[in-house]
């Protein structure tokens, strides 16, 4: 496995692949990986010449009462994951690399994100849209891997893709989750053994939602107030939001149909969590 | 000369002529075309094997009470101008092909643009920005040619190509002048015969500066204030801005020192005219 630091030779190597006629597949990650990062990787490997994945904890993304410092970092073990899994390059910039100055240019999301994550974390997704600008245009990738546990995210690259007309093909990958059924994420080790036992009925609260919508339930409302009952009932976590949206719009449904997202935020001390269901309802 | 009206059909082109290994130079323009422009496609010829051009008036980065609607279009004649200049590829997109949904996504370009027209044109180079990152990701070019008159604007896409790390060099290319010094714009065309007359002053006004300067004046005001007595006295023109500062950064001086541009903007009845020029010094 090759590593870059500098984004100028990170640059030129992906300039020089796409000369020799190579496809690229890129996985942005935050490091701290698991196995829901290193499957983005196995399906890059499938669909592309040459997988490159970064690994860089975004500071643009976090809030001034975020976990940007406390996000958990072993950079070690991550050279070790990424390369048992194939990544061909692994992109490991500082944070000069990629922030020299001051940035000159601010990016404002103004649809997807008044929503779910972009309601409770305001900026978090102007500073994706920044770095994922960036690394585009550093890594010029055919296709990008992004995991559907930050659904929002999806849509918002979705559409970032879209509107700036990049020449990249945006492939969401299903959640991995835990075999009890917990979505994999770097912010798990920061959960307490009792909000660990807890934190699987996330998604079973989620489930239940889902089979209330199957059973005929069109009423939005009346599925978050299962979910919601579920959650308080289960776990001790403090619930951020529940809500159900069209997929990949994000616009607020007055009944249930067609393809939608079930999704849900919960904070536990130290940790907060997010998952979603998408299913397809058609009366 | 091929004609391309559709996004996709010229990112498609644009990815094939780049596994061809061919080099793409690039000349954005808002059509009207003047010998500016076509100087900058006789240096895009030099410099790469494919040269594109494009025309679109883009609705951005006018302001509401500026003359979006009134602005100057021939496409017929820009046709004609552009094949005989040598242009490979003119793309020719109609509104919806470039905005076919109301952008999800604001850019809000903090430097730079404090000063000159991004003053008395707020959200002028917002409008630049997105386009010129659309038209970056449809076309992929190696270099892009953009003319020295409006000056703010090389900075900013100085700027906007090193912010978000766009593999592609800028080239700037001096303003090209009728034979009494009056830069080529689109927009002489809105002046009176009288104006006409009167208008290769404001290059005459900028000499004045530049050589006061070169004698030893480093007081900025002072060089401003010969600039403007010199413009009032021979143009009825409205003085908007007379400017000195250092150049690509544009910050404002206290002493003239260094690469330093002084630059103005005058409207006419009709038209606002700008103009600057570039000079080194070093005492």
């Amino acid at each position: 496995m090759e590593i870059i630091t500098s984004s100028k030779a990170m640059q030129e190597r992906a300039l020089q692949l796409k000369k020799q006629g190579y496809s690229i597949g890129f996985a942005p990650t935050m490091g701290f990986l698991h196995e829901g990062h290193l499957k983005l990787v196995t399906q890059s490997l499938q669909e592309n010449d040459v997988s490159v994945m970064s690994i860089f904890v975004n500071p643009l993304q976090f809030g001034p009462n975020e976990d940007f410092e406390a996000y958990p970092r072993d950079v070690e073990r991550d050279k070790k994951l990424a390369e048992n899994a194939g990544v061909n390059i692994l992109f490991l910039p500082e944070r000069t690399e990629i922030y020299p100055n001051e940035p000159s240019f601010e990016i404002n999301v103004k649809n997807r994100t008044g929503v779910l994550c972009g309601r409770s974390r305001p900026g978090h997704f102007n500073g994706v849209a920044t770095i994922l600008i960036k690394l585009f245009n550093i890594i010029l990738p055919d296709h990008v891997y992004f995991g559907m546990k930050d659904a929002q995210q999806v849509a918002v690259v979705d559409s970032l893709i879209k509107d700036f007309n990049f020449p990249i093909e945006l492939i969401p990958v299903e959640t991995e989750r835990e075999e009890d059924g917990l979505a994999r994420s770097s912010r798990n080790v920061y959960l307490s053994d009792e909000e660990r036992s807890q934190a699987p009925h996330l998604y079973k609260g989620l489930q239940k939602g889902s089979e209330a919508i199957k059973k005929g339930e069109v009423n939005p409302s009346s599925v978050i107030h299962i979910i919601e009952n579920y959650i308080k009932t289960n776990t001790n976590g403090k619930i951020d939001y529940i809500e159900i949206l069209s997929f990949p719009n994000l616009d607020t449904l007055e009944q249930i149909h067609g393809k939608i997202i079930i999704a849900l935020a919960v904070k536990f001390s130290k940790a907060r969590l997010i998952d979603n269901i998408i299913l397809e309802i058609h009366s």
